[in-house]
């Protein structure tokens, strides 16, 4: 990484278009999924929680925290919130006793699935905003690109829980 | 805009990633950006302010909420702080009543330019991550899908504001 590979004003432009790109997708997803999660009485961090433990079938309090782009302190309390609403429960393995595992009740399944139940793509901004893009490929964009950057970012580990959550929902739809 | 065009799984797995992607994205471009400003007792939201109106040369609060992704009363508010501090002032035009605008004091363009001349892109995660991409294609990503999908998302007007301040980017630096 030679600090001469690029000059302030490329840095600078590339900086601030990304900015505004991934601020202006990211709102947009964030608010269309507030709006989901809502009726059933979840914020997106809880559900985000439910989503990670059901295509995980069960996690870490460590990966929900790396996964789901929380600090460990918002993933367990928000964990801890489903507990108490007996959506998911805590555990310890025998051979790994540092780590707190979650794992969904059959509530929390049942819950987590009427929720997928209820999302309607016609309400999905963010897809809405890219079937011009579909119709062009033939396909939705894939963004290899910012799978590069979020490597580099978080590691392959990060790529990898991914490529677990969305193995799991090619199973199931 | 046809709802057979894809299968749910289609529109499940793209969601799901782009979620994945974009919040890691954006999650770490807030972090270096608030780290980059606090010195200057600013948030991320004051600076993206100053940021526009110091680009536009003085902007539209409705522009200012338009392009920085906040509520109007957002924009409103952060900018009456900045106003306080003697940074910015408010003003309406004889031919624009109803539109009140935002124009930087020599203050606010002081402190600005001292925020730019602070930013440090060695500090700067996302783009040392970009670094491995720019080798391999001798430049900065550019994310033409991602633009076309903002496009779709907040209009034209969006990439206009955008290419209105990388213009400004381009002659300053």
């Amino acid at each position: 990484m030679n600090k001469d590979s690029y000059s302030l004003q490329e840095a600078l432009l590339y900086s601030h278009k990304m900015t505004q790109l991934t601020k202006a997708i990211w709102k947009t997803i964030e608010k269309d999924w507030q709006r989901w999660v809502k009726p059933f009485d979840l914020n997106i961090n809880e559900h985000h929680i439910l989503w990670i433990a059901y295509h995980l079938h069960g996690a870490k309090i460590s990966e929900i925290s790396q996964f789901g782009i929380m600090h460990v302190s918002t993933a367990f309390n928000f964990s801890k919130k489903l507990e108490q609403r007996g959506l998911l429960t805590f555990s310890k393995k025998e051979d790994d006793k540092r780590n707190t595992y979650v794992q969904l009740t059959n509530e929390g399944i049942t819950l987590f699935e009427e929720t997928m139940n209820a999302h309607d793509p016609e309400k999905n901004t963010l897809l809405k905003a890219s079937l011009p893009l579909k119709n062009i490929y033939g396909r939705f964009p894939e963004f290899q690109d910012m799978e590069s950057i979020v490597k580099e970012l978080y590691g392959e580990d990060y790529l990898d829980i991914l490529e677990r959550s969305t193995a799991s929902i090619r199973e199931e739809y």
